[in-house]
Formats: structure tokens, C-alpha cells, sequence
């Protein structure tokens, strides 16, 4: 059954952690798993130095500077109880220009969740503002 | 650190739950949860009855009628440690006229894998071609 939109929302907020699809113009879809942060119809994927990166310039940027659209979902997998399944979906839009506070509330509730941040701080943030929440979850048979 | 390609390959193997992408002409990339199975070369995902739909034609399957291109994406989370972090991404292509022994391979396995699909076998098969396999996994700090 669908998700009303507050629920959906609900979800996402108690999440950090789903897979960020953006489109390459050649290969289709790309697609990685991503931390986040979710503030008043923004959110935000850190850039960081934790996980080492063979290049400057994640190939994630570069299909954002071709194209602004990008897909963040979440899920909740239970390969036994499928009555259980649910995920939430969002639809993105990379933003270059934020508010110096929107960015500053999504950059401290990813410091605050994840301890490896305190070590190493990001290097920095992809903000995309929500464009679109939609949501399913699976009944009772 | 990348993953050598028979390295991700037997990590996809192993899995039968991922995030299925897909291109929407105008909202870019559709992504959804899915299970799959492999078999030489080919991923099937089954399109089942199990999880209420509210359309008999997925989203997915307009998307793929339009553009084949899609991509899976099955990643291991681990919120503490970093470390153990790894994922492996599937560049596909979807393919209306497979072989029929691939596809009974690939539907055998999914029966096989989920008990869910022996009192509601799933409806058909999206089988894809593996176009390009890639991995990463994060190193000890």
C-alpha cells in the first residue's frame, strides 16, 4: 500500500543511510550507497575522506553539474516476513545555492550521528532540495 | 578500495536483494528495492504478485520499453565501523528475447531462494544482460 507523504517523511527522517541515483549521461544510472541528512525540505550527502576515493571529484558531482536530478531511496528488507517491507523514495534536485543555515543544521546532524565524523569531519556537502516524497509498505497477507 | 570484477561478482552471488534503477523520461531515475537472481551473465527480477501493486505495468517496465538501461545496486551497511563498508553495482541491459533455459535457471532460483514465490509464484521475470560489474570495499583504518 502506498505511503501518505508524512509518513513517508517520517521514515526518512529516522534513516541516514539508502542508495542516491543520479543519471550519467552514457552508462544510464548511477547509483551508491550514501549517508544523509534530512532538514525541512533538504537533504544532504557528505563528501568525505573516511572512505578513500581514487579521484578529487566523485563521478556522483560530475553527473549532478550534467544534470541536477538525483533519486535517494531507503528501504527496510526482511527476506523472510515480506508483510514487513517498506521503502520511501525521493526525488532531488542538487542545489548550488543554500542557505548558509540549512547547510549548517544538515552538516551537524550528520557530525552528531556519526562518531567517524568527529575523527575525520567531510569534506563537504551535496544539498538537494526535496522535490518529491512518495513511499510503500507491505500488508499483513 | 575497487573491488576486482570476480571479487563483486561472487558478492552479487550471494545476494538476492538490492535496489533496482531505472530511467523515468522526466523525473530521471526511478529506484526501487527488488530481489534477483544471477546466473551466468544475466540478472532476472521477478515482477510478482506477492507485494499489492496498484497497476498490472510497473513503472519499471514502462521505463524499460523506453530506455533498457538499468542498474542494481546491493551494498553491506555497517553505521560503526566504516571499515566493513562494500558495495558492488551492476551496469544492465534489459533483454526481451532470452534463451529459455537461462530463464527457467533464473526463475528456479528465485523459487528456490524465497518460499514467499511457492504459494504465489511471481508473475514474470524482467530479465537483464550484466553489462559491467563494479565494487568497492572500504579498508581498515
Amino acid at each position: 500500500m502506498k505511503l501518505v507523504e508524512s509518513e513517508s517523511l517520517a521514515r526518512l527522517a529516522e534513516r541516514n543511510h539508502g542508495v542516491l541515483a543520479t543519471i550519467h549521461s552514457e552508462r544510464g544510472v548511477d547509483a551508491v550507497p550514501v549517508v544523509f541528512s534530512v532538514d525541512d525540505g533538504f537533504v544532504a550527502v557528505p563528501i568525505d575522506r573516511v572512505k578513500p576515493k581514487s579521484s578529487s571529484k566523485l563521478q556522483r558531482e560530475r553527473n549532478l553539474e550534467a544534470d541536477p536530478r538525483a533519486t535517494l531511496l531507503i528501504d527496510h528488507w526482511d527476506p523472510d516476513d515480506w508483510s514487513q517491507l517498506w521503502w520511501v523514495r525521493v526525488e532531488l534536485r542538487w542545489e548550488t545555492d543554500v542557505d548558509d543555515d540549512v547547510a549548517v543544521r544538515l552538516a551537524d546532524r550528520l557530525s552528531k550521528r556519526f562518531a567517524q565524523y568527529s575523527d575525520k569531519p567531510f569534506h563537504r556537502l551535496l544539498v538537494f532540495r526535496v522535490l518529491n516524497v512518495s513511499g510503500w509498505a507491505g500488508k499483513g497477507e
